[in-house]
């Protein structure tokens, strides 16, 4: 990684079933436009509620690429 | 949700299974006192371990419902 | 645990399946070392990602034990 | 003070105005059920945003007050 | 605890005498309306000075207490 | 916002006259080149001080707008 | 700024109208001792409540300037 | 304390016995030259230790006062 | 200290009487196996709670240590 | 600055030399994309290690520019 | 330091060169009005940027002195 | 790394040259007694003051390595 520089960027995955899930959600959204992703760090865990129980978990992560 | 006030507590959920399924409990628990939750938001998650293993997750989380 | 003194050390445990996954790897692995571990704290979650997709992920957890 | 006992709840104020409106609506959404209120501290303070304005101010904050 | 739910609640404490009298008076305030106290963490120390001297020590602190 | 990846990017807004402002300010300029801002959340408020007096209030905030 | 050495003080400053109201009266009364002030930083919004209204806004902040 | 002004200075009291006298060591001092000490916040609580024991307590606070 | 390295260990000493005393039970516990402690700071300060009074207190620690 | 919108971007650079070099390394690296770069801060400091010494030290920091 | 009191003071050194060159200008400065100045602690790192190169670094830190 | 489990330790390195040189002194002495040594984090930058010059940097860092 020695010359490398890598950006960070912010994004909120949601999903019905698992926070696991909702990272994925976000990943796959990056990948799209985004080469060379190379790790995530989650910052918060949070999610709407319906009738008592979980609707969609958030999760917001950083997600870290290289630049080329 | 321009004059409403909502109120957040803070809730220990805890389950054998999972990360999530301790949220959900804590949520169940908080359904049968509180009309209106509308989110929650994720503060610490920890657990008790017992021969090496996850005994049950303890997951701290605030949830926010509206006052009437 | 009036007279008890505990002690916690960080790990970093990974698993390509789910965050609970990686708890579990990080105390099955200090299981070998250490004598009665008694909870866990969870400091980050975090992973690698490859080709868009969690390859694993990291969770970071302080383990607390009791001193003989 | 010196024998007193304070209880602090967190409550989520809004309005389409302004900071200090959004305080003061969870001040008066509080005064109705409780008395002794003598402190607020702000948490948080965020919005909704409609058309490249704010919608509407929302004020994470946390209420003091004398227990009887 | 595998199926419990806990509740925190955050109180201002006071005395003249000492931090740990602060907590004990929050505690036994707590005490007269909460069943199941489990635990407490201490989130702030401070206090008020009169001429010179810790006039009275003011600890906020978090109280778990079991829901039934 | 089952489905949704939100984006989040952080900006400085700045106003002569107020918080609120300052906050517009930001947003003004994000709803430009951004469709679908959704949120803000304040992160710092500061400013430059001329004689003794507000010159200009600078409110870092995090803007959140839904991805397509 | 280049060999230039900045210090920060901390105050409080208060007012019954508003938060830009409590920094502008802090700033003033910083401004009669300290030259060279350049810049201010929010620490803290919180205040005091009569009778469920805003008795007046508390606002904790830096302000830095230039030694001489 | 709607028009006054208040200031923070950050002071580190020592004490062989406690942590109640290393703050009162810091306040004494404090007292000297300052008048109108309102209050104090406590921000770290650390020590030297000897042979096994506390040496002497340092406790880190704010110490907060009207200008006049 | 120029060319000396230091470890920190994090460790939790309970005690039925006072957070001082918590200290000094870690303290003593750390001292049977480590040469050279240092100096400690409190990261926590929590406990037990039986019958509305604090059961034992428990100090979470970090003590510092010269490496030989 | 009166008028000026900021924006904020989280930079990973690194260098075998020096944190000042990781630093330049990320800077180097926006000022080909980005103009009007005014300033930035140092979030983390970290690196990888090879045999017991410093690999390459990687910084994180946020980088900010002026909009147009 | 068993009776010494200590107070922190924050200062912001700048340099053209490198970090450790800023703290240093600040000590030095500090130094002309401020006796017994026994240890520095450094809070942000940050700076300038001019043409994508490092203008000047700042260091924002605390300056511990024992008083007489 | 994904059936890897790291352990993260805090050090303290000095020197009296430079920030970077105080990391170094801190991983030496690390890799005496470890193995595997990956990588550190920077926690804390602060140092001893003598006559108003740096006498010595210390650093507190974690270093991660790989448990066998």
């Amino acid at each position: 990684m020695s010359d490398h520089v890598y950006k960070k960027v912010e994004l909120v995955g949601s999903s019905k079933t698992s926070i696991e899930d909702a990272i994925e959600t976000a990943l796959a959204k990056a990948h799209k436009s985004l080469k060379h992703i190379d790790w995530f760090e989650v910052q918060e865990t949070r999610g709407h509620v319906v009738d008592g129980k979980v609707g969609h978990y958030q999760v917001v992560l950083k997600v870290g690429f290289r630049l080329e």
